[in-house]
């Protein structure tokens, strides 16, 4: 049972390989009525872009995303919504290479395991492009939840290797500079830090947070379907994160429990180390959120690793990488937190019928 | 839609309230032929069971687990299998004091947003008394992994509030002492603890690790049932956890990549840093998994809160509770660590035929 | 994938053999609120029950259904619900004699090539035993249909082998007699039949009508889960059914179009060819199925089969078996036609927030 | 929740309107290795096309579909096939005039209610046009049920109107006459029945069957996945369906037992009377399965109904019809019943492993 599908009522479907003919994805349970143009989603696929600066990855794709189905005179109408991108800068030429060889920390072996065959090119299905798909379907998500709930969703990179970056939090300096970075004093630092990292042919990794605020209480479903659970989920499926957090995280290990419990008072709670989720629901506060990802592991400095045959070789990876793949990931992380957030209203006001209705007409 | 199912091929149904008058599941998907008998169930509710020592809630259910179908002269027959366990120590009058009282850390408020309603008795669906099928489920999984794969899980404590337990690791200590520590030189620490904790009325939160050997390369889905995502969901939906790694987890944020990336050479992996899992599947190295579990809400320390109606209240927690709910969380960890293996097994299989075939009729 | 469970967002698993210690089902994702009680599911289970003629197989079982989990103070929470019954007349000595034969028309044969192994004690799990618990979460579906919009399911044998029995329709008649026919001056007719059949020791099939009433319009889902194509696979997932109609059926082969398509008038629908549904979503007329069963295979008229080693044998069935298995079909037909509404209100819910919410709280 | 897939582990996704700019599919969960190319797919569209004769809709599509991602130099890579048909001959203008007016007998007036707005243009969503995909998933479905396990499926039109048009079979003449009748003396008299049909301007139903060969034992999953339960749901989820038979369908009604079960010897089944499906799993016998289709209700022939202010208005029908949906269904009916086996086969060998790999690599 492949699992290209997110989501239980709220459901994106993905395809395409990172140097196929296309990416898309199908949206499935959109609530009808929403208003959507392929220009909202392209703008939000302008901020997970490559090529924005210097630090990420130099293939350039115009991520010029249609809209095939579902959406009517400006307006969702409840069926299947279809999104497509054609890839223009697939250089398959970088990948004949490595044919035949297995990259260490990549799934190049596992798919080779798993499949018997693999598309090389470019990482092929493993490749962090299906990402744009998960932003693209995210963006409409995020729009209904934004006009219909108010709620507001919003992911920073909180620590870049070494360099913490979220010691002073300025919102409106995240899409400021191209490292999603909200002090924006680090800025230059961050700079220095990835010129020299892309000098050493090494990479690092980074751990981006997101809030989601305004968020209803009653959103998640026990006993399977927690809210966290499936936000741990979500942040984990995507490419290179490690760990996932929800409010204090491992910090609450340490943690007396007359610390950790959020007291109760008729103004509000007195603390979030939920994060904003009480027995796998959503409890009214601020969802929080923080994921780990890992260095990319393709690199140019060489390393050891086997052919598909079991021969023992040297790997140099070339072709366009991005040295941290976690400062791209902050779009990523907001959107998978709104398909998860639109996913659970949708389940929860089936059950309970919160949340009123959008069809003047039934 | 609600979740009381975990799996999609191997699937998990449970039911029932802490103080309801059974507990039970549903297992369905399980492969035919299987020997097992409820002694063996029996067994492993036996180390997840409370009333083992004075460190653990004083609860003593006897969790006489019964097969109520699936099972026909001691195989499993490709049907629906029932488990059920009668609840015969439930003391639901320590609970009518809170009857409308919101328990700060609590499912309690979270219940009754979602649904209107609650069953206040012990925390009625959101116990931990629920994890008891989690157990009895993945006895079923674990022996059909074991006998038929091979695989081996194995979880253990791996820190106690500050306390680092798992810096010698002696697998055959672990299910010697209470706590599921793997170096018996740190047991009587953790008793002093243990006890100190318990005289001053607080609780702490506990790290759980978990491995498991022997998984063949192969398992996990892209791109939204990838093996890790569906641990971390697998996890993060045990009552009380807020994180999940998976390898080096958060470390991985400050690795340089070529430290990180798991170099391979015809002799094996030269690290594993991955956690046995690459884009998603697993590789066939062992599958490294942590578990952050916060500290117990129940105290009997007073805090601030509010009542039904929205009053300022203050609630001490009376009842029978643990002071460290991570350190009953090993078995549980394990149990989820097996549903999660072989649901993928099975949904592996599928697509793909492989791991052979049990059904000589066929 | 084994497939225990029916419904997507109001979700049914059962279980149980017909001679194993109890059958039972869990019903996941039933609204909060709605009161119910045990003894409203007990009076829905005895008009399908066994036993209530003589025309019917003898087994008489006290079908006292428990209510295990879900609902607390009469009204369900939200959580699931497990609903239990023991067997206590269960004669498993009955079927020693055909363990190793496969019986023509049974699904013997077909659990055997499947799974390699049978419980084959009275059907085991292919045993129209488990309709029971279709029935029991059907009364719960029921109630909330009819008291929260309105909705009336009828349901009528329509026709008996070659005696159709729904010429003169009233319903007041069909729980007055243990045939569920709607002209009370064809029970002795239907009588004098099954007198005969009986003592010819040979069966026959049956016809079963059900109509929904008061069906809002837009339940279905475009484009796979039409209304009309879940309750076609809802009715032929009942034992022994081998056609199901919606509207017209079959009738609509013949029909030209200008008589086929019900006309719109201020006033309502012309007509009902349609059967309530158009593209798979409801119209708001009557929901209209018709079912067809077989005869049962249960014969003591001795026939040609084979045994587990595909040696040629005779088989004669003992054991008791109801002549035609159609007559208590009718509450069946009506349960699972709830549970496909009720299934339909939830999903439709949730995309477009119709139909109201039950949670003040939330 | 939305239903734009079918399938469980094997899964298709479809979007796309009659008159949007393209139509397609997504097809998950295909077991590597297999070999396809987009012509081989081409062939059996081409069989569904609209325009082969004057018997159809004169809308004429180039149906020129394109593999975009999940295959590799020519194999399925185990990810996600995503298949693209760009529509090119959608007339909109036809379908001004009723923008605001629900025909009878269509799903303009569901759609409406359900979701409070509609895609108006040749029934949008609603459309046979979506049909295609099935063709085109179909394809690949049949390719790898016949090379791996020999399945052949073959449909025929059985009935058109009061013509019974299946009473000398011959296979091979099938294909070689617009209506799919495999008697070939009977052609003529359709072609002067259609030409008679097509000048009164009224429309008229169909019968189609549908044969499935050398399908093992073994597929089908109790209780609510049963082989025929789940065809029942696949044949009426197509366009204009209103009514499905298995085996003896309705006339097992009638069936006295001793004739309808079908009797085995060592030399095979006496007869088959169950259409190759035992307690809803496969038998090994040929599965059996006939599907009623009703009458275009889009018909030039005026009639009553209403617009969407509720005012009375009459209907007459413009654009470009079938006069007779179900001569074009034959494709239809046998890519739905190979989808239903290919799912089958998968979910049956996830959980006994039978059926072998084709992953020589794992």
């Amino acid at each position: 049972m492949s699992d290209n599908t997110f989501g239980k009522c709220f459901r994106v479907t993905t395809f395409g390989e990172s140097h196929g003919p296309a990416i898309g994805c199908v949206v499935d349970g959109c609530p009808p009525g929403l208003e959507i143009e392929a220009g909202e989603i392209r703008r939000e696929l302008e901020r997970r872009a490559t090529g924005r600066s210097r630090h990420t990855s130099q293939r350039r794709e115009a991520d010029d995303v249609q809209i095939l189905s579902g959406v009517f005179e400006g307006r969702t109408t409840g069926t299947s919504i279809a999104l497509l991108i054609e890839n223009t800068d697939a250089r398959s030429r970088d990948y004949e290479n490595i044919k035949r060889q297995f990259r260490p920390g990549h799934a190049d072996f596992t798919y080779w395991k798993k499949y018997g065959l693999r598309d090389y090119r470019g990482g092929g299905r493993s490749s962090a492009r299906e990402t744009t798909m998960r932003v693209a379907a995210g963006a409409i998500a995020r729009k209904w939840l934004a006009t219909r709930l108010n709620i507001e969703i919003r992911g920073w990179l909180a620590q870049l290797g070494p360099l913490r970056t979220d010691r002073e939090m300025d919102w409106s300096e995240i899409d400021a500079n191209p490292f999603f970075c909200p002090d924006p004093a680090m800025v230059s630092e961050l700079e220095g830090f990835m010129d020299g990292l892309r000098k050493s042919g090494d990479s690092v990794g980074a751990r981006v947070n997101v809030v989601a605020r305004n968020v209803p209480a009653g959103l998640g479903e026990p006993i399977y379907g927690k809210l966290d659970a499936e936000i741990a989920a979500a942040m984990m499926s995507i490419n290179a994160a490690k760990g996932v957090e929800i409010g204090a995280g491992f910090e609450s290990v340490t943690q007396p429990g007359s610390e950790h419990r959020d007291e109760m008072t008729p103004d509000g709670f007195l603390s979030n180390h939920a994060g904003g989720i009480l027995g796998g629901i959503s409890s009214g506060q601020d969802i929080l959120v923080s994921t780990a990802f890992k260095p990319t592991s393709s690199l140019r400095l060489p390393c050891r690793s086997l052919d598909i045959d079991g021969n023992e070789i040297e790997v140099v990876t070339k072709g366009r990488h991005d040295p941290c793949v976690g400062i791209r990931a902050t779009p990523i992380v907001e959107s998978m937190l709104a398909l998860v957030l639109m996913d659970h209203v949708i389940r929860h006001r089936g059950q309970t019928g919160q949340f009123g209705t959008e069809n003047p007409a039934g």
